[in-house]
This record gives structure tokens, sequence and C-alpha cells, in this order.
């Protein structure tokens, strides 16, 4: 054996709380609560939170290994509680109240749940679901103690009585490889599944992310995560901010559009993230009062694409670089973001718009690939459509509960999308596999139709689906939501599309509804689209 | 036992090399040869390159593990072996080619180094040592086969003879604990100790030292590593660069100002890291040219403190942002950086200077103490001065070759210098242990008056000692070596200080002398000025 060594510790969770009380005791972590008022801690008095409440969750006979599910929007204490959790060796397993009861109920018997914290929005979701969660022994309310509450979830226990006692907890030591955190895959078809998240895959993602050329996180930022901390870990914002020492500015139950603006205009916020329909309604809000978001110098938008329309308008109106990401719940989430090389410092305004429109490169630790419909991997050329593969550091290798891996033979993971790669690693997300559209052999992006409908002021919401056609098999039709008080026509809406793309890629028709179902997470339900509108290309009397 | 987890991967430096090839393998990497000349390749290249090169190390019989020597410039060459021996599983242990010959040998056999590549320029230093060289079975000179090298070192291999094959080597799978390089100190008394890195501690110590925070590395940057790649790893920046795809430019052997300064503007280098003595020549190149390095936007100062005036010119003359920062091969190198916080964003600019004056604080990673003379941990107050202690990813646990670790009971590094730590974990050197200024009970920094002495235009190096006083046991006094040209008088000196210390920590006397011994990292041999000049005051006539 060589003899000479380096220190070697654990990449622990717990070490990024320890470390954010320690450097960046004082720095503010302001947040809005249930009923509306803001309040102020620090990364001192998270840290403080955390060791007491993980000390109480011990003194209830929760154990390392053991599953704690949270039903909360981004506030100070869910923040305590992820950290007291994760760094305690137990497992948080964040769940999203927006789905629909019968998944909840599925999600948290399958990961045998033995705790729930929840805010107070969500006690209606505990009541009525409460009888079918088998495992959860122990309902915590996220507030002082509370009769109204008390009498609705009988036995329930309250979270600011957990952290009263300083019992002088210390983090414990724990294998790197430890389960951390767990979240469900809410698809649009199939049973969730879980991706469970270890102390290692998750320090590793922070660094990642935090770099320059991910989303660059530092201690001059003050960071505003709309993007909820049970949609994949918030984008791993929480844990970013604790090892960067960034403000945190958590936005609770107001996301609204004048809610988001109020926060950023007052906290000063220089960074926020989100899903598209979230930038819709802050850049809905901020023209009409008029406010320019002067602090705000940077978004990364996630989720879904961004239409072109909306990068330009944070870039031109309210001098926001916008960095376009792309992740999955499978992934971290982050996959890759869209910032530039030098090469490209010199490109004038308009091919540096374009540069910046895809989804981005990865950073070190992500590996892409796209392959074909045998599995032959395509070239890099930005032009070869693929179904896209990704390994890495942070990628699933296999879900919650279940023994096989859930990668290809050479272990990668497909993600269900279809894309581009250039050689310099940017990657365009083309569409979902499922989604997109098969005319005659060739293939038309949902997204990119999408993204072009939506610039009509009278379209609120809009998709492009494959229609049955009797020639070619399938023929672009987009499904629209006409905005309030607009009354756009079908030829309208279809002349849009005209030198914007090729003629065979112009929608076949356009067909107006009243509302697009969405899942958990804001995603268009294109399958209950396709069964309602798949064949209006045939009634319309399309022949061969 | 769970089910469901995360891919797995080891953190190796083939990694890096991979990701820059793949996503950066376009990025120039310039670097002057021994020539003069300047070269141009890329990542793809540097990748190419080590591939080849550890495909061939292999074929000379060495092995996983082997410790390979460098006596090289910054240079493309010497980089594609950084990557090739790290890469290849063997240790990379780079040779200070300023120690003595002395050493030099010491060093080789410590390590038992079976083979040493080296630069043209070193080859008087390979024929002189040659015959101690026990352990070495190759010599390979870094350049294209070439007669007057291969008459002086018969037997000698040739670089570009040993990466003319592609054989379709891959990177092997490592243990992420597999040691990667090898460093020696050169402490100013007593033997070198050899610190052995591991692919898990420098992959850590990449990724934390490419934060914004930190050095802030990104791939739309132009780094010049004027730091050698023999000291302390180059501060980390070749792997770095490779993690972020930073455009690199090597400076070979052209350290002078003037060499500096035409590659900066030339190749528009935006980040330049280098120690004190270099950025003085710097400032005297570009002054004499009248260039304002409009490219230059940060440089990193480390190795010795900078002075204040240093850092305003950069700020004032050239808008050129100072990180100064702190660390020792023992952390691999980085124990601080000096980047702000939010709450410093409104300072004005006197105090804005004032707080970048110091190290700076610790990335995660990195944690700090100081502690007294019987070991009690000293208050975070910016005030108490005690022993500075580290621990870390990144830092040594033992010494090469020593079985036992080098650190306290406790488990922390002592680093040999005394510092200061405030609130927010800003941490300033005050001084070496052993080169603090003892006088009346009371401390003074040695660092701090040098600072004030070398603002004279008239003085061009300068230390203070502590010379033996009969009745403070030590008072200050300043050795300097005048500017050419320049003839400042003692008295002159000694009033530069009048107002800016304490009375008592003014300086008791000035001696002049022609030359400053420097040891083989530029550092200043103090403890043989104690020896020449330590008894000057009681000559003088001090008493009681």
């Amino acid at each position: 054996m060589m003899l000479g060594s380096m220190m070697h510790q654990p990449l622990l969770i717990s070490s990024l709380i320890r470390h954010a009380a320690k450097y960046h005791g004082d720095t503010a972590i302001i947040s809005r609560e249930t009923s509306g008022e803001l309040n102020t801690t620090d990364w001192a008095g998270i840290e403080d939170g955390a060791r007491r409440l993980a000390a109480s969750l011990g003194k209830l006979g929760l154990k390392q290994g053991d599953r704690i599910g949270t039903i909360a929007w981004n506030n100070h204490r869910h923040l305590k509680i992820w950290f007291a959790v994760s760094g305690g060796g137990m497992v948080c397993h964040t769940l999203n109240p927006r789905l629909h009861p019968e998944q909840l109920i599925f999600i948290v018997n399958d990961a045998a749940d033995r705790a729930i914290f929840f805010d107070k929005t969500f006690m209606p979701l505990i009541t009525g679901t409460r009888q079918h969660l088998k495992t959860v022994e122990h309902f915590i309310y996220m507030g002082a103690p509370d009769d109204e509450v008390a009498a609705a979830v009988p036995g329930v226990l309250f979270f600011d009585d957990l952290v009263a006692d300083d019992t002088g907890y210390d983090w414990p030591e724990l294998d790197e490889t430890a389960p951390c955190s767990l979240c469900y895959t809410s698809g649009t078809t199939g049973n969730p599944k879980g991706v469970l998240y270890n102390n290692r895959s998750t320090m590793i993602h922070t660094m990642a992310i935090s770099l320059p050329d991910a989303l660059s996180l530092s201690a001059t930022e003050t960071v505003l995560p709309v993007v909820p901390m049970f949609h994949a870990n918030a984008w791993g914002i929480p844990y970013a901010a604790a090892m960067t020492g960034a403000r945190l500015v958590m936005p609770g139950p107001g996301l609204d559009g004048d809610s988001l603006l109020g926060l950023i205009d007052s906290q000063q916020v220089t960074l926020a993230l989100g899903v598209p329909t979230i930038w819709q309604m802050l850049l809905t809000a901020a023209a009409k009062s008029g406010s320019k978001m002067a602090s705000l110098k940077r978004n990364v938008i996630g989720g879904s694409a961004a239409a072109p329309s909306m990068i330009a308008t944070f870039r031109d109106k309210y001098n926001c670089e916008t960095i376009h990401a792309w992740g999955m719940t499978e992934t971290s989430p982050l996959g890759t973001a869209n910032q530039i090389k030098a090469k490209h410092l010199a490109l004038d305004p308009a091919a540096m718009a374009k540069q910046r429109l895809g989804q981005g490169r990865p950073p070190f630790g992500i590996e892409l690939r796209i392959v074909d419909d045998e599995g032959k991997v395509l070239a890099n050329d930005g032009k070869a459509e693929g179904a896209l593969q990704v390994r890495g550091h942070w990628v699933v290798d296999s879900y919650f509960g279940k023994s096989a891996n859930t990668l290809t033979d050479d272990g990668w993971f497909d993600t269900g999308d279809v894309s581009t790669i250039d050689a310099d690693g940017y990657m365009v997300i083309r569409d979902r596999t499922k989604d997109i559209i098969k005319s005659g052999g060739e293939w038309i992006s949902s997204v990119d139709l999408e993204g072009i409908a939506v610039e009509h002021p009278g379209i609120a919401m809009a998709a492009a689906i494959g229609a049955r056609h009797p020639k070619w098999d399938e023929r672009p039709v987009i499904v629209a939501v006409r905005a309030e008080g607009a009354n756009p026509s079908e030829a309208e809406i279809i002349d849009l599309f005209k030198g914007r793309v090729a003629s065979w890629q112009v929608p076949d028709a356009v067909v107006f509804t009243d509302a697009i179902p969405l899942n958990g997470t804001g995603k268009m339900l294109k399958n209950q689209l396709r069964d309602k509108f798949g064949e209006v290309l045939i009634e319309r009397g399309a022949s061969a």
C-alpha cells in the first residue's frame, strides 16, 4: 500500500447546512407564510431549527432510512425539514399537492412514509386522504399549536413544539451513499415511480449546478425559487444556496404574478427560477404595474420549453438574462443549461439570441447522446433527431422499490425526449418521444409549433398534436385556448406559421377548446387531447 | 436494504479530460514552447495526446501507482502528461526546477520516480543530477527527437515519439481514492515532504475552485496560469479549465513582464493567476508599454500576501478585480478566496477596498479555526490572532511515505500561519507563526510592515524581521533592497510607518542589503535574514 493520504470526509447534506450556519449565519432567508405574512430568519436559524427538529424526530422513534413526507410550500419550515430529515439520515419525501388524491395515496403507501409534514393549505388533503395512508404514524402541522388543526386532524403534532428545545443534537456521520430524499415522477401515464436520491448524488449535483456555466450561485445572489420544493427538489436550489451562502426568498403559496413581482422588487431578487407558466404570469403583472424588475439579472426557465418570445421579452424589456435549462426528476434534475462559450462572445444580437434558444449543454458530470429507433447512436451534428439518453453522477439507476435498473443495456437512461445535439454539446428538445408528430415519415416538433401559436395575442395556451390522416399517417393540428376576450380565427392562426416553418409543417387545422388538461407539474396531457381531437382531420374529410 | 439508487461513477481525473474533449473539443489551448514560439492545440488535442501517451507509458512497463516526475514549464505537453499519468492511474510528480539540485535529488529518490519528463531548459539539471537519481529508468524529453539532447542524455526517450501512434487506448476504471499526483513542500527548513493527492480529493477541489465565489471558471474565460504547474498544481487551474471548458494560455518559460503582457494582450486573457512578484513585473511592463490590459477582468494573487497598493493599482489603473487567495501545497491548494457577500454590495469604495484586502473566506469543503499556544480555539471576531488550522475534503492527512497522520489530536492540519478570522469567516494572514515579531508580549505582523515598506518607490523588496532587543525581547527591523538607481534613507523609510501603524509597531531600524534570499517558490528566507541581522539593534546599542 502506498503511504500518504488526504483527509476523507463523506459528502453529506448535513455538511451543507453546517457550512451555511458557520460561514453565512446572518444571511437572510425570507419566506411567505400561509397567512401571507413574511417571515425572516437566516442560515444560522435554519440550521438551529433543523437540528432541533432532527432530535425530536428521533424521539418520535423515526430512524435512519425512514421516509418522511412533506406536503408544503417553499418556506422556512420546509427548509428546516429538508435539512433535519436528510441530515439526520432519514429520507425526505416531497409530495406534490396538485396530484389527484388517489395518486397521492398511492405514492405515500408506495413509499411507506412514517410521518407527513403539512402546511395549513393542505389540511383538507390530509383529512380527506388520512384513512388511506396506512403507514403514516405522525401528521405534523407546520406551525404553532392551533385548535382548528387539532380538531380536524386528531393526534396531530405541531412543528413549533418539535423545535422548542435545543438538546445539543449533532448531525450523525453517515455513509455518503445513504439515501436522503425521494421524489415521484408524475408521468402523464401509468403509476408514479420514485427516484431515491442519496447524499453523494445530491452533493455532486449541488456543486455542479452552482458553477458559473450552470446556475451560477454565490453569496452575492438573492435567489427566488418559484419552482416548488416538491418539483424535482426545487431544482436543487435550497442545497446550492446553503453551499454558496446565497440569500433565499421563498414564495410560499404566493405564486401569482403580483405576489412574485412584489417579492422580486421588495427583496431585490437577482435570480429567479420556474416553469414557463409562472413567467407568463409575472410578465403580465410587471406590464400592468410598470415595474422594471431592476434587481432581476437572471431567470432560469425549465420544466417545459421556453417560448422564444418569452426569452426575448425578459432580455429586451427587463434586461434579464434567461438561462434555458433542461432536466427531469430522474436527473436530480439538472441535465443541461444554456450558457455560451468564449467563441460566442462576438456573435451579433440575432445570432446570440438564436444560440440561447435551446436547452443548452451538460455541465461536467452529465453525458448526453441521441439514438435512433434501433438504439444506434446518432451524430452530434445539430441536425439528427433521436431519443435523448443521459448518464452521470446524479442520474437514476433504479426506481424506489424496484430491484431492476431502469437503464439501457449499456447503462444509459432514456429520457423519453427527442432532441438534437450539436458538435459543441448544445442540446435542443424537439419533443417528447410520444408527442412528436410523424407526417409521411418526417418528424415535426410539437414544441416548435406551440411556440409559434402562443405568439398570437389571442391565444392563451396551445398544444400541437398529431391527428390521424389517411395519406400522411399524422398531420399537425393545433388545439388552442383563446385569451380572455379575444376571438382569433382558425385562418389567422394558420397564417402565423407561413414562412416560419417549412410548408409541409404548417398545421392542417386549429381547433379551439375551453381548457387544456394539465398534470400535477403543469405539463399538458396531450394523450387526452389526442383522444379527443385525434380524428378531427378525418371528420373534416381528409383523404389519401 | 432499501431498493432504488442513483448511478454511481467514481470521481476520476480521466473523466475531466473526457468531458473537455467531448464538449469543448475545439476550445483553444495556446502555449509558449521553450523555443519561444506559440503552439496552438485544443482540448480534443490534449485528450488525444494524453491517451496516446498513457498507452506508451504502459508499454514502457510503468504501472498504476508508479510515480512519474516532470521538470517542465506550463505548456501543452505538460498538460498531456498530467492527464496521461493521472488518467492512467499513475502518480504525476511535479518537480520544482528552482530547487537546489541536492533537494531535487532527495525528492526524486524519496518519491522513487520511475520516469522523468523534462523540458529542454532543464537538460543541464538532468545531466547534472542523473547519476544520483537511483530509481529513474526513463528520461523523456518533451519534444521531437533531437540529436543534441540524445548526445547529452544517453538513452533518452522523446515525447513526440511516444504520442505518434493511436492504439485505441481507453482510460481505465480506477477507485476514486487512487493517488493521482504528488507535490513536495519546499519549506524554509528541513527536508521537503510530499503531499499525495488522490482522484477524489482533486475532483472535489476542482469543483470547489471553479465556483463563482472561488475562482469562477467558465467556458467564456481565457485563463493564464502564470503560477507554475510545479507549484501546488498551478492552483488546480488545468483541472478546472478542463471541467469548465475554459481557454488556456500557458506561458512556458516566458515569465518576464513583457512576455506576459504580450500574451495577455494578444490572446485576450480574461483571468490570470500568480504570486505577487509576477504581478510587480507585469505592472512595470504595462506602465512602460502603455497597455491597458483591456481584456484582463480579474487576477488571482496567492502564494504570498498581496500588498494593498498592488491591488489598488490593478483596480484603479487597469479595471482589473484582484481576488486575493490563500492556500498551501497541503490544501491542494485553495483554502480561501476573497469574494464579497450580498451585504457588502452597498459598501463605499474605501470600505470595499478594505473588505477585499484579506485572504478571504473558505469555500464549501474547507473549515478554518484559530487556536492559541495551548490549542484552545479562539473566537472568530476579527481580532484574536492564533495559529491557523484547517480541515476539509482536499487537506492532507499524512505525508507521502509517512504512516502517521500529520494532524492535531482532533484532526486539524496546522498551517504554520497566524491569522484572524471574523464572524463572516473572512481570514487575514497576519504572519507565518515563526516570522511574527513578538515585542513586549504583543504581536506585530511582519506582513503588514512589509506591505508599507514596499510602497516606497525607492524600495524593490523588503522583509520585516524581529531583531533581538534587551527590553522588548524583539523589535521590528526592516531589511530592504533599494530599487535600481534609488537611494532612500533609513529615516525616510521609518517615516512611512508613522500614523499608519501604532507607534509601538514602527520599526526601530532599516538595514539595506543587496539581495534577499528566496526559496524555490519565491518565498523570502527570513531565517537567514534573522541570522544575519538579528543582532542589529544590540549592535546599535539598544538597552533595557
